[in-house]
């Protein structure tokens, strides 16, 4: 299966696309989408969704897989997120791809084993999962990654759970 | 300079056109974007983002205004609806609108004259402002040709101000 993971954020979203059979997984692409603060806020959505759209052309994944928001301390800094999230999502619903959500705890449990892992060791996973020379250059890449492959992981699992008939 | 106000929500996003000079405004278009609850929230984008660019693609407004998000109580919700509201804006970018955004209370008072009205107060002063011969009958298209109608005005207004040379 093609899965799109996605790390939204209003200056860099970052995406990741792998193949996967749930166990295997092998890098197809992976980048940053970079937007510009000077720009208005409604224009950088747009730049992101082209970006996004464009991947999502390029390169066909059945999945596309986002990280729930989980706001902390900054709740405009959790809306602005949202606007982005919103912006990643109709993208993938408009592309007729399956979605799927998980908190940071279940892609990071899911990359390393260990839901309070440090970002270098995600980062350190994701290359060794897919069996890069050397970990991906950018963190939103690498980190859009790590929900990929965590959506084609849990996506394995929980379709042998259910035995058949699940489209993800 | 005709106007469209948008009402974001994720079950009923309203909205409504206007023609105005800044003084007289006339009703060209407004109603509401319903989608299920029971649908999952990224068809419900999709739903909205549909929806909107049909109106814009129609009506052809020149500008898009929309209220800020002020979450209170509940943060959550104010998530979701600034997920609908990302579509929204990204719908006013790539239709190459200008974009207008208000607080509540500017909304209020540019349509009513007072910051604190009631809803049933905002709902008799659209209607009238507009010369119908009754009021708006959904709650959400109205408070959409409010924001239209504070785009218009606050729009001439800052015109005025400016001298000449700006878009909105």
């Amino acid at each position: 299966m093609r899965v799109l993971g996605i790390d939204c954020g209003s200056e860099r979203t970052g995406y990741g696309v792998i193949d996967s059979d749930g166990r295997d997984h092998r890098l197809v692409t992976a980048g940053v989408i970079r937007t510009s603060p000077r720009e208005p806020f409604e224009k950088r959505l747009a730049e992101i969704a082209g970006g996004l759209r464009a991947v999502i052309r390029e390169h066909a994944p059945a999945a596309g897989a986002v990280e729930g928001i989980f706001y902390s301390a900054n709740v405009q800094t959790a809306l602005k997120l949202a606007h982005v999230r919103g912006v990643a999502l109709l993208a993938i619903a408009e592309a007729g791809m399956e979605l799927a959500e998980y908190s940071p705890l279940e892609v990071k449990t899911s990359v390393v084993g260990y839901g309070r892992a440090e970002k270098s060791q995600v980062k350190l996973m994701v290359a060794s999962l897919l069996r890069l020379a050397e970990p991906v250059a950018s963190e939103d890449a690498s980190d859009a990654l790590a929900v990929a492959i965590c959506c084609a992981t849990r996506g394995a699992y929980e379709r042998r759970l259910a035995g058949a008939g699940r489209s993800l």
